[in-house]
């Protein structure tokens, strides 16, 4: 039995997306682009992945942009605002716990001269509305907040943002990095009040290597890419056909049984919690436990292990977890995620993240608690000696 | 019978593709930066492609870039050193028949204040060598020039600009999009003496949403996209996976069977063009015609006819053609490379480009040319009418 718990890494493609993918890959290889009925055929599909992407979203299809994946979509979120509206203003505003993507992003922008305000956190990793408010000004262009925290699972308060710049009628650009977020927490970027929305396919059972980016009709945004203007000229190059359409599927797919997957989800990550408080002494869980953070994400602190040791050990069962955010897993440095919500050092490095799918069961977590159990008691005792 | 002469837009990804794929998509769906052996077994394929890769290239691995695609590659390339070297100089040599994704780069860089010098063509899209000499100056930074063009197949002289670039001691950066040159012309880019190649999957039976940047060992580049840091740091974002494997079988592939399959193309191309003057009168051959010109691009003028017609005549027999690039064919402008080269109004007017993969065939070709004779017959007449 293979126990796949990193579904905030990456998760397995399902069988629809792959059979989807492989009919572009072998039928639809038209280039969309193309004046010949190969290339108007395979238009119309990428019409039809546009439309599922948007009635996931709740949003018009014209303001769906498909991008190489959830990175890409946050650099031009990020880059293609500033770089439009660089002459209002000097500062984005976000918050200590970003993902690293984004992050780099704003090392890169400080160089250049912007200034950058990130937001702290408290020990649930949720901004402080107060001091959003007061760091707002004139000056700032963009604010970018993730919507739930890759790490910790964190739900931002979005909403009391958007309603906050619309009182202030603030003209700062609102993007929201939903890639935790779509799919596993209901919600809609008007009613939130954000104007670009950054969504990743490997996260959803979709393909690696698409994302998307909703960006509301009518605002500006400068293109990080240029070239054959595809996608309205905002995201120039020969579109990735299966990767597409393989979206559109992964899209409807989780939006057709949203709740029922969010209910299973979340009934998984309090079980396993539960279960875990029970079976295994001196832990301490990181993050939002209950309806205040996302159905999928379950971070908890080992004391007296080794969180890296711990994984190694779960993956000879064949269980699979992560010690934080996979793009910063090889680095040395310590999750600043786990720094910012006020982790001891020893509380950090005792650290798991175990990330659900709705295609995970309760037998999978009595397994893994089982093994974490085991490899925990273990593991305290030679360090112990 | 479908016959598909419109490889230089797009290409069908061969089953050894689409088989990598599928299995990449099923079995190592592994984020790449996991720690545990479902990451460490997809990176250790990632390695294979990337060798794959540099072996159809010659050379090192480490200078194996994936990206998601050759208008990224090409953006990388061009955004990626003009940023890297703004402070040596301001100017950019290039030349008139480059494709859209690059000339766009130089629109949006010529409203940033760069200087940006095209070289005129002959007409057969040759590029002057005095002129390019007496154009390169110290305020020159970078040199970029498109190996092959992508709508008559014309080779540029590029070992003879790296040549001129050495000899003279130049610290311009030089740039080949070789988009359409990869698998159809033999080329090496240490001996051609070029610092940067771009390189698109879908062009020689791979998949869409993937390319690759060569970059010379020790050669600077500004990121455009910034996040996690994969690909050294270059290109951040979670791999495509599936897309970079297929990326290694495809340049394996070609790379395996190079001067059999240019061998195969140019015979196709020659009895293409030998039947075609036999059989149709008032035709114009767009572009080198012999050794000159690339194996798998013929552009021919059938004149008293409208290229966008016979197109979409030709369609109905299940064959597949196109009046120029696929990324400027929608819209209204006549092509900027026939311009150059110097084509009159009605000569452009009857264009069309076909475009050899070698799985096409001869007996393809006596259909083909069978049915065009057919069509530009009976379009003369109406028109003439």
């Amino acid at each position: 039995m293979r126990v796949y718990l990193d579904n905030s890494a990456t998760t397995k493609p399902s069988k629809e997306v792959v059979d989807t993918m492989v009919e572009a890959l072998n039928e639809y290889y038209g280039n969309p682009s193309s004046l010949h009925h190969m290339g108007v055929e395979v238009e119309k599909l990428m019409k039809n992945a546009r439309r599922q992407v948007s009635k996931g979203l709740g949003v018009h299809e014209q303001e769906i942009t498909f991008t190489s994946g959830g990175t890409e979509a946050n650099n031009m979120a990020i880059l293609g605002s500033i770089e439009a509206n660089r002459r209002k203003g000097n500062t984005i505003i976000t918050t200590k716990i970003e993902h690293p993507s984004v992050m780099n992003i704003y090392k890169h922008l400080e160089t250049r001269g912007l200034n950058v305000v990130y937001l702290d956190v408290d020990n649930n990793g949720r901004l402080n509305m107060d001091e959003l408010r007061s760091s707002l000004s004139k000056d700032t262009i963009l604010i970018s907040i993730m919507h739930v925290n890759n790490e910790i699972g964190t739900i931002q308060p979005i909403k009391e943002i958007g309603t906050l710049l619309k009182k202030k009628q603030s003209e700062a650009t609102f993007h929201m990095d939903a890639v935790q977020s779509f799919g596993k927490v209901a919600f809609n970027p008007s009613s939130l009040g954000v104007d670009l929305v950054s969504i990743s396919g490997h996260k959803i059972h979709g393909p690696k290597g698409v994302g998307v980016l909703f960006t509301r009709k009518g605002l500006r945004l400068q293109p990080i890419i240029f070239g054959g203007n595809q996608e309205s000229g905002i995201r120039s190059g020969t579109e990735n056909i299966p990767g597409i359409l393989g979206m559109g599927v992964a899209s409807e797919n989780i939006y057709n049984n949203l709740n029922e997957n969010i209910i299973k989800m979340a009934n998984i990550k309090t079980k396993f919690i539960e279960i875990m408080k029970t079976e295994i002494n001196d832990i301490k869980i990181n993050g939002p436990e209950k309806e205040d953070g996302a159905p999928h994400i379950s971070n908890i602190s080992f004391l007296g292990t080794r969180g890296e040791v711990l994984l190694h050990l779960l993956e000879q069962d064949n269980i699979y977890v992560s010690t934080g955010s996979a793009c910063s897993s090889k680095k040395d440095s310590k999750s600043h995620v786990l720094k910012a919500i006020g982790l001891k050092d020893n509380e950090i490095e005792g650290a798991i993240r175990f990330s659900f799918s709705y295609y995970n069961t309760i037998e999978e977590i009595y397994y893994v608690v089982d093994r974490l159990k085991k490899h925990v008691a273990d593991l305290r005792k030679i360090i112990k000696r």
